[in-house]
């Protein structure tokens, strides 16, 4: 996708500059600059919840996200990217680690994310984002929802953000009310979550007043970039919305076409917008990238009060691709091919890419499962990436390998027993496990809604994927298992 | 949506052109011209069951659809356009009429389309876009598929068309082999189909080689734009394709991501390219509005030869949104106010628009179902429409009023029985119509996906709706059936 204007205002703009200064030029002063250029600075911004069909830019016809839409022409826009986890605490394990939520313990069969009553969190072992960052002299500042423990040692601070602010697990927990979910949102009733607010280590409210945590995170957000302008540095802006309980600030209130979630959508967009304000008005733009997705696809148990994955099949807690690929835009003006990037990517990715970037040292350690994406980013090369796996919980459920994806085994997502009492009917998904003797497979790329099984025609495709699958699991080791403590 | 590159590039070109062309402008020069501005041309680029999301900028992660996607970020794009009908002659007759097809006879209960048996058509009696356009001076050119009668006196060169290249109906009649179509597809067996090539009252070629005809179009819409540049214009392009079967130039063939059916979108896309580059280079592109849209949803039938309609439920054939909301692009450089618009719009709307914004008396003595949208174009003001009929054959089955959908009777569409073995389990959508005696009611922009039937807390709303019907129903008259002659 190459938009004209963009091209033009490039061009018109690379000849006013050069009219205006190319004459006065002091000798050496591009060269100069062009050796010392800084090191990037990294912002991620992490949805959660947010489905792959939720901003305008990927087909929602009534959430209006105009900041993201533009985002997505100037920079980036990735149709195929995908989380670790099709939820909350494996796939930021996945994110901040670049290693599958499986190697680090990150997930479990039973208890499927962190919980107030867990012990456990993300193991001192592990070598987050931020850790590697700063130990090549990064600032680091954690804003947001956690959901990585929260008890120490596995705390923001504990784990290379040099300060953090938010909450520390999911905006539902610690509910005190037994009030039915939907009067509890009319009703604004936000004391009925007895949710921690945390700077660092120590809980500053209580319970969080959950109206204004956008609004405070964005201002968290744009004070560290002030603040560390100075130097290089990563900010993890990690909303806690449009997870359930919905609530945005008196400004978005009612002010969507598409219902409260839309005003949470917009006041995400809106977000983002201050931030990239915030970073052109301090002279960043152009030294830094921004990455913005989400842990993984929509909730639908809370039916309008959850997204929408579009045209793709599935939800939050599935591994159809509704439940794992999510809308992510890339921008770095200046620097990025802009356009729509169809490649494959997963959050699993960030980390070796901003080790590149950064000139920080990847550990040799311990196994990956991301890819430097930089020259896709840059569009001066082809992307590594060919295989994708979907965990539900501890088990691989199904493999994508080029444009084929095939489920070993399927299971509902939540909620979607309920969700469309015709599309959906009871009778369909199943809520335990169904074992594929012969795996369902679907052309992705020529079929995103995973509708039309072409297994039969493709047993070939089949067992080089049974292959991919065994070859994978004998490179994961048993860890001890922190969500079940 | 406001796009930061675009007002750059603006904002530069006129510095640029003004330091340029300023000191050396002659006295009266633009005076002249604003006074002079002549009347604009029109375009419109119809598609045939392209599904609302099939256009990246629609949602679409693998059709690369680069020239529409710049088209809508620099012009608007609609997320609320409906068509007339869900089926193809009707639809066509709805567009170019103003009026819904029950007024001109041209839908049926018993045969939904035209058929090469078919001994009807639109009706002398009918004043099409270009017959007004014409006798208000305009010149107009007939390009693709007509779909509205095919012989005389129903043919474009009988309704204010001055010529006309193209097939007189669908490219999947006159099938005179019966192998099974993937088969035929496969084998790119366009002599299965008999379909005739005309130009103007013609038949040219036979059967016609359906593996060129989105070049040919192409290059006689650029012809005619050439010839035609001299005086006002209105050039009605209605491809036969995504229509199956499925063809595609060899430039074109296996090149998308999303398959045949990729490849034949990107072909379209390449051809809205190619148009909006001709209006450019003869400097027509700022004095002609250009509409993208198409005339139904995908047909499911067809799996992968078939379209998605993105979030959207229902498909081709049907009244649930997926059939009759289309993803509608408007162009008009530097005319436009750029963005998306989400209020309702309809291709019964052009014609009423094309007549104000060309000074063309819209006749009186008649019903039109369509309104000027030139003030949500312009964005000088609101849009006039609050309701949308969904007429399946010659009943209403649904109307939608602001932001509710009441559904009076549902029924499957074609292919959805068998489209999806899980989502669409054969006991679900019925085959023949279900009345509904309470309505089913959904918040559209809430609920684009018609998941959540909520009328049972809003009767107020229905009784409403049923009012509008009962109106509209009573403003209906009867007129000879064009379909069953």
């Amino acid at each position: 996708m190459q938009f004209a204007n963009q091209s033009i205002s490039s061009l018109v703009l690379i000849a006013f500059f050069s009219f205006l200064f190319v004459p006065g030029l002091k000798a050496g002063t591009l060269n100069s600059e062009e050796k010392t250029s800084p090191r990037p600075n990294f912002i991620i911004i992490f949805a959660d919840d947010l489905g792959y069909g939720d901003l305008g830019i990927f087909g929602h016809p009534t959430i209006k996200t105009p900041n993201l839409d533009k985002m997505a022409v100037e920079g980036q826009k990735w149709t195929n990217f995908y989380v670790a986890a099709s939820v909350c605490t494996p796939s930021r394990a996945g994110l901040l680690t670049g290693r599958l939520p499986v190697r680090s313990g990150m997930c479990s069969d039973k208890r499927r994310v962190l919980f107030p009553d867990s012990n456990g969190g993300l193991p001192q072992s592990e070598l987050t984002i931020a850790r590697l960052l700063k130990n090549n002299g990064y600032q680091t500042a954690a804003i947001g929802k956690w959901h990585l423990g929260h008890q120490s040692p596995y705390l923001p601070t504990d784990h290379g953000f040099d300060s953090y602010f938010g909450i520390p697990y999911s905006n539902d927990m610690d509910r005190v009310e037994r009030t039915d979910y939907f009067t509890l949102a009319e009703t604004e009733r936000y004391q009925a979550y007895n949710v921690p607010l945390m700077r660092d280590e120590e809980i500053i409210e209580r319970p969080t007043d959950q109206r204004t945590l956008t609004k405070r995170y964005t201002e968290e957000t744009v004070t560290a970039i002030k603040k560390m302008k100075g130097a290089p540095f990563f900010i993890y802006l990690a909303h806690n919305l449009p997870h359930i309980p919905l609530f945005r600030a008196e400004e978005f209130k009612d002010t969507s076409l598409a219902g409260i979630y839309g005003d949470v959508i917009e006041e995400i967009d809106w977000s983002v917008g201050q931030i990239l304000a915030a970073l052109k008005e301090e002279g960043l733009d152009e030294n830094t990238l921004v990455v913005f997705t989400s842990d993984n696809g929509p909730w639908h148990t809370y039916k309008t009060h959850g997204g929408t994955a579009g045209l793709l099949r599935g939800a939050k807690g599935g591994t159809f691709e509704g439940g794992m690929r999510e809308p992510t835009i890339f921008s770095w003006p200046g620097k990025l091919q802009s356009g729509v990037v169809m490649e494959m990517g997963t959050t699993m990715d960030l980390l070796p890419t901003f080790c590149k970037l950064s000139g920080t040292k990847l550990p040799t350690d311990r196994i990956y499962d991301g890819y430097d994406i930089s020259p896709l980013l840059f569009g001066t090369g082809e992307g590594e990436r060919d295989v994708v796996f979907y965990y539900r919980g501890q088990k691989v459920y199904a493999i994508r390998k080029g444009n084929y994806k095939a489920h070993f085994i399927t299971q509902n997502e939540y909620g979607s027993q309920t969700a469309h009492p015709i599309t959906n009917p009871p009778t369909a998904p199943t809520k335990t496990p169904t074992i594929h003797e012969i795996p369902l497979l679907y052309n992705v790329n020529i079929d995103p809604s995973e509708k039309y099984n072409i297994a039969e025609n493709h047993p070939e495709i089949i067992a080089d994927i049974q292959k991919t699958l065994k070859d994978h699991l004998s490179g994961v080791e048993q860890v001890e298992n922190q969500l079940e403590k």
